[in-house]
């Protein structure tokens, strides 16, 4: 390692055009997207040195930035070579990639127009992150369905991808004072929604589902219906109510900082003998596996992406 | 001016412990203040070198906090101590001064668990800001009624302030395609709820009427409810209808940024010959005197906060 290169090994970021640790990774306190959550993102995966599903990342990306009108000041490749530049910097073989883009500040000070701001892009790359911890995901995670209402649709587009996540940290906690796990939400009619940073599915009869409402359109989750494809097993998007995932043959949770992720419980109601059901470890396998052998992976140059990427 | 302290006059902040200049303030892109829009905060107003209302403010700051159990590092007397030494090394006599609390980051890298992150603390005193400009103000605002619903209270509780703009903030842009000044939202009933960053009034039949749902319940509206029954206007919190809108006598916007903002037109609707109403003008130039008059007046001591309090 160069002398006077920081220690990238905890994270590496890029803010307001320099690379930094992600630890200092600093975002001014006026942005709008901290004081109006008036941002995107996108999370991408490393997993043994290569990107999964970049393409579909950067994609659902650029349609969350257009829903939201905002402009980064890079192209989609600088982007790219941003988010391997991070990974690069950091050495990290397995990590968790973001990318953000923020309202900024008014060019004009006191405007209150979103269309007068200067729109920031920031990026980093961490050590891997498994939403549900390994320990809990290999004896089952405990869901609890929360009280309170996922944020409609109609006012927070949940395929836009955002950080309006109180109503998932208000499901949280209700889940952690329950001694579950984690929580998933309902929308104000009682469908099936998402949980905090992961989809949700249900098998039932043989048959794999996932909500069609209220949810993320998350990558994971097109990856299982892919697998799913794959070795022809019956899947769909459809409507479930609170009472389909209490009555479930088993539950999983998909997301890109997990993969597929095993439930044991909901609420009351015990699955497979208080255990991961069959049909989710053999999708999580199958999951994993197909990382292995290189599906839909974007390989990492470490050395070159470290010294030829601009800024 | 010391030599060696920074320029506070376009804002003073106070962030992990220190004070700097306002446009320098930063937030850890990993804070899940900013990635979770797990914060609150609350805004005062210094008028003319005094606090307005300022233990009121404090108190709607506590309840936030409680509701969203965030914890920050200071006591209620630090917090106003620390509110006072920004306006003070700002130097401005007319200030919006911020105090906000985040969830912060986990102690224990990786985890998901609201309860593990360490809270932060973070304020600031920047230069008057108008919600609405002033010369919007003179004129009688246009308000667009935006077509996308607020967040339903059963998820995102109105009455303790949040960053949860999305719905706001695609209302404003609404506003401005349809060549208005700023917007305001119904909840998914058609029932009034608020804008982004102010509360809504109408005056009808010589009754002063606010919305009685989806709203903050803010300082300044409660001004105008005390200033009415101190001049024996009839006022009232009531369900308000888009319809009742459309219709009445006039309309204005009240918030800690700007104070009392008289509206001339609602879509389509122009009231008072195109211009602020009698009972609005009447309402804002009463604000203002009490202003001048000490009404819930802290006074800012400029000279001894600069010194004075620890940190």
């Amino acid at each position: 390692m160069t002398a006077d290169l920081p220690d990238f090994s905890q994270g590496a970021a890029f803010v307001e055009g320099r690379y930094v640790q992600a630890s200092e990774a600093r975002l001014s306190i006026l942005d709008w997207g901290f004081t109006r959550s008036d941002v995107t993102y996108d999370v991408v995966h490393v997993r043994d040195g290569g990107f999964f599903r970049l393409d579909d990342h950067l994609d659902r990306f650029e349609r969350s930035l257009a829903a939201c009108r905002l402009t980064p000041p890079h192209s989609r490749a600088e982007i790219a070579a941003i988010l391997e530049r991070c990974v690069a910097l950091s050495g990290l073989r397995d990590a968790y990639v973001a990318m953000v883009c923020t309202r900024g500040r008014p060019r004009i000070f006191g405007s209150r127009r979103p269309a007068d701001c200067e729109n920031l892009f920031t990026a980093y790359a961490i050590p891997w992150i498994d939403v549900i911890p390994l320990d809990v995901q290999a004896r089952g995670a405990h869901l609890h369905v929360a009280s309170v209402p996922r944020i409609a649709a109609a006012s927070i587009d949940p395929t836009v991808k955002n950080y309006h996540w109180g109503d998932l940290t208000r499901g949280l906690f209700e889940a952690h004072d329950a001694g579950a796990d984690t929580a998933v939400l309902l929308d104000s009619d009682g469908f099936v929604t998402e949980g905090p940073g992961f989809n949700v599915f249900m098998v039932r009869d043989g048959e794999v589902l996932t909500p069609d409402r209220g949810a993320l359109e998350g990558i994971t989750r097109r990856s299982v219906l892919d697998l799913c494809a794959i070795i022809g097993l019956p899947a769909r998007i459809a409507p479930l109510r609170h009472e389909d995932l209490l009555q479930a043959d088993e539950v999983f949770c998909t997301t890109t900082a997990g993969g597929v992720m095993p439930v044991a419980r909901v609420d009351g109601h015990i699955m497979n003998n208080d255990a991961p059901g069959p049909v989710s470890l053999r999708l999580k396998a199958l999951y994993w596996q197909k990382h292995a052998e290189g599906w839909h992976r974007t390989e990492v140059n470490y050395a070159a992406a470290k010294t030829t990427t601009a800024a």
